[in-house]
Order: structure tokens, then C-alpha cells, then sequence
């Protein structure tokens, strides 16, 4: 039902695929915060669609206007409206889902929750809602910068089989965007366009794995109980399409580790801090941050719209088959690098902001 | 920094592991609920240490009293506020975590945050802070077996590297509660014992795998944006102590597998209701139950609380050894099980009860 | 901080006064309500300035543009997004107050919160952000009038020393509409126009009174603390620019009776239900709805910014003399009434919803 | 529905009037305070019935106990709940209410609302509520002194027709609790005895009106829209028991000033920071404060509950008459004063916390 996350740094999200617009009203945001729309945009440009030939083809410029909250180049601490308006809008390419369901895709449950849909596109299902929350990214990428030199960088570990190697302490962006599959191991990246352009001529799509680092983050963000880091990273990595499961540090593989071994000795730091020997915390223990990297790890199912034919049933409950038409991703994975690098920016954002209204009286002696 | 969770059905935990009491205030549960402490205390009593040889032998009857908010045998309306004393607090074995931080734990990250700790046990980063989660669940299980016939169970489906073989459609809370794992394959249960009590001979711990199933779900739970079911189900699960990993549904197995094998084809159901052919989904699209079984693993973490030695560092910075002494857990999974159930149970219930105020609104004809 | 308001009937509003565009996100809103500009216009239009001479001659036509949340004439259950562009915004004649702080204006309080301000215009603090709250009442209000029969309805009782007679009960939207100053008692309506065009002469403002009163409200809106009814209520009415006072039902006038004056007896209603003999409760009891009709009474204070010569301070702390230029409401209650009703819509609209999740059992025998 | 409020000093209050025990758990008081019940009991004395002969003679020491949130007399930043026991719970006496309804208390809309009510005592509509909230209210106290010397006084400025004589700028606590009136005006305060016994005498009750200011509040809490502090008072006085009105500075007499005469002229502070000459806004200019004193007026209605014969309706509609038993205040007035400036240290402890996670970049130069 609510289309908002987060407290302090809270986003408001609004706006179907085929609909007039859609956009975000980011609340909360600091006063006196440099910010322009050349802030944004270099965001959504990795987001938007037709950017490669492995990705949808549909041609949307999604070029961001502000519509309040800034003046004179600077945040004004009051709320801060983006929008970006559908051009390229086809909704006759949907005529076919008007009224057969299809499968894996968010038709039927859309209308079993609604009892209505806007059938022309995926309307809140679709991956055009991920560009609010992806300009709101931007703007906690800026803040987070600032305040505290965090950096947020996510890449494209793993597409079907294909898995890359990669030195997560090292990786930058540069490497991550040398590729079209956003993947920073060039050897694995080949495979991965092969893999995903053959999977586009067989009218099938692939899924994978995108991995997301966050450095530098100070300690003690985050919380013990329901709001730990951990907790909320996750829904706001669950909340992106197409997502199936979530890791933090040693994940899975850490269930067959034995104590002994999964525990991160702490050492005395360069700088009197305590470090750890090992991560395989990833950066987060008891909810809250250590200082260590942050280590996530999101695993994303192949897209549901394919040009196969597929057996389905229609609104009336009949059986029927369904093949789509229209520009969809064979593979979502290079598109999604931004949008898990905007759940983890905006999640941390409203942490710092959390403890600056925590950490406010004198310490202990 | 907040203890509170749900929107509707909204639960505020309070309570150290080693202060006076824990509890929780439930708000928002329907008037005119059946509901006394004996609807509560079966929950309690699988959750709760000393239950077994596997688990903590810290002796606590975790016997709950209801504060508020029930009349004569049923529920008013009103906040439910429910409450354990601790009893067996013996905050001598935690003299030497005072100014050593334990390895992995939260010692060192809640100091960070806080700049105080209650080093007489865990704080709130303790396994005893889910009491109340597990009495609200237990209000939550009864409010939806009542009004949708809803049935969340959970079990035991991996140990270190142990795995049962569990037919999750058909097996039954007998089943789980037939052994002290809470894993309803007897092969790999007495495999399970084995290793646990191995483990804690050797000073060790052991992580694994929490399986749980909603059953008998209605359709239209959910919602398409931040709110999405997986989303929440996400953040309650990885809310719990030492979960490092979330599926739903083919998780990261689904990665691997193509949108032709992996989407699930819709056909006509028995009442003529769309069901799916096979539930890679889980029982959720695009945020959104679909009426099938929704299926989730959660990975945790072995137990960080071991009594080898271990290097760490002291508050100081000098880097010394720590080996636990007091009653820990070789193994939180057994234990773990009605955590899970509990937080699947308070996500479903808000969510229920949120589509009540959703689908008010006469039927398009 | 927060520009957002309600729980399951939301609304965050958006931008400043001279910024590009103001407006609102609804979420929340149930699905399959017909809904289209035409629904919002009217009561945009009765807010809107240039209306009559008794207002800010400010040119703003203030069409509003529904971006998201419709599709084919219906509401889709998701975000409502609502903008009007500001046509008529003429910072020039703002640029003394760049330096000047205006008294009993907003703009020393912005300065001294943020840092920083918009100074071309009133920023967040102009009766222009309540665009976006009245746009979403009006939603709120087709919404209630169709699963409640309810209805707001407010008008001007008093302007300066002059009070209207009106009789709550029975009078109508056709009465308040039909003079200017939206006070249906014609009489004192002239005298009202007169004062007002005379404090515009000396470059001065009045201030006054609006009652409010919702009828055919259903018993048992409403909760027992800190929601209750009439908090909520107050909250939007103190909310709205330039209040100073709130009465629910007898209000101060309630303090001066005893308990067997003021005691509002219950009788046998035609239906059988409880009615009361006489309404000093205004229609709510202990928080919560009690069938009667709802009766408010709000106060503003005069305009603050005034034409004539006023003593003030800069920026830099220097004592000075300031006069407004531009287009200023000498009086602000006429366009307050549409505020005023939006502000009680959205209230009530929201605890409509809230008891749909509430009453969700079956009765007790 | 929800019994919570505030965003980051956040309070849920439990219990019914005659339940188990009533309490709050406070939520996001930062870690690092000096506390222990010590720091509480004072104003819960200020509250307890049986204080004087002008109040209910209910036996109560209102005992608070300490579960959680503190260690060693600090605040640990995690929950705080704090719990009293009922002790002189007399059901017996609100038998006559089982069936019948007492004319303009809570509880017909309690039925109405929930469909089931505990009869013996006002349930949640109980003055006993507030003591969840005065607690919360002692800590709130005590934070704001130590981070920005806030202080919060209220007193009884009107029992019926009678009105007292008080500088507001300079009466203190002294004062205030030298009579059990808590009106500081020595020769009201002593009129005001003799009608509130004459009242009890005559079965009747009385009402009248509390003020309260908050001095040495910084500039800059507060908000510019939903936020407002004044709404955010407002809200926190209607929603305690038997309030009709409030009023922010001026109130419903700014409303007949004119601008000339009604704005707050600016001058040169002698810190150079800007005054107001006047103070007509009440320390509130547009819902942020101003670094004037803050000051409210609430008005009470007389007690509902008397012992006096009244008509009424029972539970099967029929018209029957109703005369209390059971031990109420003839006048709330007196203990309504702690209630009063829990609730407004309440909403000043959470915007103070705003603040700080809004004022967290350099100032523009």
C-alpha cells in the first residue's frame, strides 16, 4: 500500500511504466547540500533503457526535472520533487497482456490484490518505478560523500552460470562501467554478453548476481532489533524486481562454516581502532556497522517477460498461451547495478542521519 | 534505534538480556480475539533455553504474563502488553566480556554506537529480545488461523553440512517437534545431534538453514513497491540474531536457470482460480501473494559465543584473548525455529490486515 | 521535517511558493474510485487567489495535472500524484524581504532552521503548499461520500469583530458559496466584505473564525489516545497557516459549564441507536466518532504580511523598517474554507480506513 | 488504533484503568543520561489521584518500576519501558456502567468502536493512561534541561468563572504546587477550592483551563508543514482526556487584533540575535520556534463522571437513568497540569532530536 521507506531520508515513489510520469519525493534531505539535476542524472543515464543492445530497446532519454525543494543550486531542506516524464510509451505491444496473465510477472497478483490494472506496461511492477528511488539515490550518494566519505559501488558477479572474479577491496567504477554488462572481469563479461544475446534470440532470458560493497562507513550506524543495517538493506534489496534471495558477508556459504573459523578476531587497527582479520561479517555485526566493508550480495531470477510462447490462463480462467511482444531486457542484471546501489545509498543515508540524532550527548569518562 | 515493527499489527519489543524483564506492547490486533496466556506460552516454550541438551542451559521458565489489553478471555482493542522476567541472569560469566569485545558479537559495535553497553549478557543483540516477537507471533498465528486459515511452519533443513530431505508440502509441526534439532528428517536429525554435540565438546559452534512455508495464503497480500511481501519477509528474517542470508522461493539456485525453466506457468485451478504449474515464485509476484505456498530459507551464522580462546582487543586497544565461559548455544538452529515462525507470522498479519482497508471498494464489472 | 501526513490514507506534498510546481502524492487511496481532474478542480478552484477582490490578486489558474495513480477514469490503488505548475510567481516584489526578516512571517524561523531560504515568496510556509492538501481532499472527500455518506462542510463565522449567525445544522454548500467572503449569513457577510476592503485601504489584515462541521460520520472513528479524533483534527487545523486557536464541540466556552450542564444525555434514536439530547461533545467521545455531527471551530489570526511601514531586523542584525509589496491576502479566511474541509477529509478519510482494519471479527453474542 | 507517538523520541503507553498495570515504552532517548526512577516518581506524584481532597480519593502511589533501557543509573539508547501496577482497582463500583453509558465519557464509542469494552473502570479513556505519558514526560524533562536548559511549566489559570492573575514570564514551580489547585494566583487558587468542594458536594464537576509555557527553547524546532510544533502540541493536548480547546499565543483573541496590531515586530536582541517586541505568536512562527517563550492555553471540560442522577441509555437502547459510585475527580484541572507538560516536553524532546539530524552541513557563507 505505501509507496514511502526510511525516517529521516524518506522517498515517496509515484508513477506507472505507461502512465503520465513517475518520480519520487525525497523528504528530509539536508539544507545547504550543492544539488542540480547534473547531479542526478549521470544515475539514471545507467539505469535508463536502450543504453546497450543487451538491454531493452525502448528509447527513453528519462531525463530528470526538479521540481522543488533546491534554490540557487542548493538543497532547501524541504521536500524535494523529481519527475521524469514517459515518452516512449507503447502500450499497443501490451494488448496481449490486457487480459492473459503473464506468467512469473506481477499481472495476475496486481489485479487478485487491486481488482484493477493499467495493463499497458507494468505499471508499479515495473522496473520504470526503480527511477525515483534511483534519483533519490543520487542526491544520498552526494550527502554520503560528504559527511562521511562513503562510497557505494555495486557490479554484475555472476549471470546464469558465468561467474566473475573480482577484487571487491579494489574495484572501481571505472572497470565497472568498461563493459555494457557492467560485470569489471573482462573475460567473464564477454561470456556474459554472449550468454545473453544468445538468450535474447532464443526468446529466453537469463538472471545472476549482482554484488554491492559500501566503504568507508563509519561505525556505529545501524540499529539492534528491527531496524538492523542488515534488515534493511535487505528489504530494500527484496524490494527490487526480480529478486529472489539476499547475502550479507558470508551468506549461505557461512552456514558451513564452524564458529571457529567464521569469526572475525578483531586486531588493533593502524590507528588504535579495532579492525578485523576477517569479514566475514561483512561489515555489519549485531545490526550495526564496523567499520569493515559492507558485503552484499543480490541474487536476481531471469526476467519473466520473454518472447517464447508460454502457456497461461486469461481473466476469464481459460487456458490459453501467450508470446510477448514489446522491448523487454533479456537480462536485467546490467541495468540493476544502479538500482542496488540506490536501495544501499538511500538505507545508509537514513542511518547517518539516525545516529547524528543519537550520538548527542557527551561521552562517558 | 526503533524497537517497533509493522504498521497495522505493531509490535515494540523492550527488554536486555540480562535487565529485569523483556517484553513487548502489541498494537493493533482486532478486538474480540479468543486469546489468554495459554495461547501465548507454547511458542514461549520452544523458544526457550534449557529445552534440550542442544541448546543453552541458562534455566528460564520464560513463563509470560499479560499486562494489558484482554477482558475476560478476549482481546480488547487495545495494546497487548506481555512481559517474561528474567530470572537466571548470572552476570558473573560475562565479567571478562566487560572490556574484551567477543569476536563477531555485537560487544564492540553496540559500544560504538552507544557509547555505553550493558555488558551483563548480551544487551538487546541477545537471542532474548525475540521473546517478545515470539509472543506476538503467537497472537498473530491465532488472529490468522481465525480469519483466513493461515499456517506458517518452519524446521531445521540444514547443519553445517548436514541436509535433510523434507517434503515441504505435506510435513506437519509433528514432524518438527519430533526431534530436540526441530528437523523433521530423522536420518539427518541424529546426524545433526551428533555434529552439534561435537561442536560444543570442541569448543565450537555450528550454523545452517531455518525453512519456512506459509500455507493456505490468501491471494493479493503484499504490495508492488517498498511493502512488498518478500521485502518484509526479508527484513524480519535477516532482523533475527546471526542470520547472514535470505531466499524466497529458487533463491540463488534461481539465478542459474533461464526464464523459459523458471517461470511458473499460470493454469486453471479446481475452483477455476489461476494456480502455477511449478513455485519457483514462492508464493509471491512482484510483491504480491499468488495463493501458492510461500516458501523461504534463512541462513544463520554459527553461534559467535564459543568457549576456545580467541584473539580480540579490549576496550583499550591492546589486543588480548578472550574464551567464553557461561551457557551459549552450540547451535541456534533448533531454537531459531519459532523465531522464524514468529516474524513470517507478524509480517503476514499486518499485511492482512492492511488489505482490509484496501479492498473496500465494490468490484469493477 | 516532514511533509507527510496519515497512515493509510497518505499524502506528502510538495514545493515552494515561487519554486517550479507544487503539489501531492496520495497513496493509499483505495482502488476502482472514479476519479479525474474534474473531481479536484472545483475545490482548487475555491482556493485559489484572484478568485474575488477580497483576495492575493496573484494570477494562478491552478489546473491540476494527475501524473500517476489512474487509469480509464478509476483510481489504481497506487500513488496519486497531483502538480500544478506556478504560472504567476513575481519574486521581484519579494526582493526586500531577501535581507528583511517580515514580522510574524516565517521567514526569520526558515532562516534560523535551515540556513537557508527561498526568499521569492513564502517558501513552504505560503498558503500555496496547502494546494497539494486540498487536491488530495477532495479525493478524500469522494471517497467518503460514496462508502459513508459523509459530508464536510466549513464556512467563515467570523471575520474581525464580526460574527455570523448561522445554523450548523441545516445550512449548505449554496449558502457558502454564495457571497465572497464564505460566511452565509448575508448580513454579516456585507459587513465583512466592508472591513476587509477597509483593512486593505490601510494597508492592514483582519483575521476571524471558521466553523467546520462533518455530518453522517459513522460511531466508532476515532481511537483512544493519542489519535484521538479530535488530536488529529487539531493537528490539521493548527497545520494549516496562520491559526492560532481549535475547538472541538463546546470548547472554551465548555470550561465556564458544570458537568450537569455540559453533559450531553443520551437518548433512544428512530433507529434505536444512542443519540444525545444536546452535542457540546461535537460529535466525538473519548477520542472516538459517536454518530453526532462533528463541529470545529479554527482560528486565524490576521494576515502577516501588511503594506504598511513596520519595524524589523536584516539578516545582519540591523534594526530596520520594512513594507510589503505584492499581492497579499488582506484577509485569508474566504480561501482558508476550502483548507479547512480538505484538512478534516483527509482526517476522517484516513480513520475510515484504520476501522476497516479494526472491525474485522465477528460481534460477540 | 495506535497508542504511539513521536518519530524519534517515541512513546507507546499500555494499559487499562483497572488491567494488570499501565506503562510506556519509550523508544530513542539517547544513550548516556542520568536516570533512575528517582528522576521520574516526582512527576507521577505531581499525577497520582489522591494527591489532595480536591481529587479522586483512589488509593494509588503510582510506584514506577524501571524493566529495561538503563544500566547502572544511565540510559543504554535502547527502550526504556517503565510500568505501574494498579493496586486499588474497585470494580465493583462501575458496575451501574457495565450496561448502561455513562452521558458524554467514552464509553458508547468504546463499544461502538470495538464491540467489547472493560467495564470496570474507563479502559483506555482512563486518566490513568497519561501516566505512560508523564513518565516518559520526567525523562523528556530531564534531557531537554541538560542539552538546551528547556524548561516547561504549566498551571490552573481558570476553574469555571473564575480567572487568575499570573506573570507568565516569571511564576515558578514554587508557585505553582504551593496550593493544591496548582493555580499560582494565591487568592483564585483559594476560590477556586471553595467551588470545586461545593461541585463535589452538589454532585456536580467543574472545568476550566490549564496554561503552559516553554522557556529557553532554541530557535529553529519545528517544521513548516504537517510538523508544525504548534500542531504537534495541539495534537498532544486533544489527546488527553476531556479537552475542548487550545490555543497558541494569541488564540481565539488574536483573531479580532488587526496585522498592524497582531504582528510581532522584530528588534535587536542583546546577543544581536533578533527578538520580537511582542510575543502575540506565541514563541511559533510558521511551526518552527523562535526563541521566544512558547505559550499555550488548553481548555477542559467539566468531568464527565458525577454523582448526580442523569438520563442515559443502556446497552439494549432503553432509556434508564445513571448515577456514579465509585471515587472522581470533581475537577481535573489540578492533576491535569503534569499531563500538560509531559505532553509538551514530549513533542519538544522529539523535534530537539530532529534538529540534530537536520543541522548537519556547514554553514553557507
Amino acid at each position: 500500500m505505501s509507496s514511502s521507506t526510511g525516517r529521516l531520508f524518506r522517498l515517496s515513489t509515484f508513477g506507472e511504466s505507461h502512465g503520465g510520469a513517475v518520480g519520487v519525493v525525497l523528504d528530509g534531505c539536508p539544507p545547504r547540500l550543492a544539488l542540480t539535476e547534473a547531479d542526478i542524472q549521470p544515475d539514471l543515464d545507467r539505469r535508463r533503457p536502450g543504453q546497450s543492445r543487451l538491454v531493452t530497446q525502448r528509447d527513453e532519454a528519462d531525463q530528470v526535472q526538479i521540481l522543488s525543494g533546491t534554490f540557487e543550486g542548493r538543497t532547501l531542506g524541504t521536500p524535494i520533487a523529481m519527475v521524469v516524464h514517459n515518452k516512449d510509451a507503447r502500450p499497443g505491444a501490451y494488448a496481449d497482456f490486457a487480459d492473459r496473465f503473464r506468467p512469473s510477472h506481477a499481472d495476475y497478483t496486481t489485479e487478485a490484490k487491486y481488482g484493477i490494472r493499467n495493463w499497458q506496461g507494468g505499471g508499479r511492477a515495473s522496473a520504470r518505478e526503480t527511477i525515483g528511488r534511483v534519483a533519490a539515490g543520487a542526491v544520498a550518494r552526494k550527502l554520503l560523500a560528504e559527511v562521511a566519505g562513503i562510497e557505494v559501488l555495486a557490479w554484475v558477479s555472476q549471470v546464469h552460470n558465468i561467474e566473475a572474479t573480482v577484487d571487491a577491496e579494489v574495484v572501481g567504477l571505472d572497470a565497472v562501467e568498461a563493459t555494457p554488462t557492467r560485470c569489471p572481469d573482462p573475460v567473464a563479461a564477454e561470456a556474459m554478453v554472449s550468454a545473453i544475446e544468445a538468450a535474447r534470440s532464443n526468446g529466453d532470458s537469463l538472471g545472476g548476481v549482482v554484488t554491492c560493497v559500501a566503504r568507508s562507513v563509519p561505525t556505529g550506524l545501524g540499529a539492534p532489533v528491527f531496524d538492523k543495517l542488515e534488515a534493511e538493506l535487505a528489504a530494500a534489496m527484496m524490494s527490487l524486481p526480480a529478486t529472489k534471495g539476499f547475502e550479507i558477508g558470508s551468506g549461505f556459504g557461512g552456514t558451513r562454516m564452524t564458529g571457529l573459523e567464521h569469526n572475525d578476531a578483531f586486531v588493533a587497527g593502524s590507528d588504535g581502532q579495532p579492525r578485523t582479520r576477517t569479514n566475514h561479517s561483512g561489515g555489519i555485526q549485531g545490526g550495526i556497522s564496523n567499520g569493515e566493508t559492507i558485503t552484499l550480495r543480490i541474487g536476481f531470477k531471469p526476467t519473466a517477460t520473454i518472447t517464447s510462447e508460454q502457456d497461461t490462463v486469461d481473466r476469464d480462467g481459460n487456458e490459453v498461451t501467450l508470446a510477448a511482444r514489446g522491448r523487454h531486457d533479456p537480462c536485467v542484471l546490467p541495468r540493476a547495478v544502479p538500482m542496488v546501489e540506490a536501495g544501499v545509498l538511500n538505507v545508509l543515508a537514513d542511518h547517518w542521519l539516525l545516529q547524528q540524532a543519537t550520538d548527542v550527548l557527551k561521552p562517558l569518562e
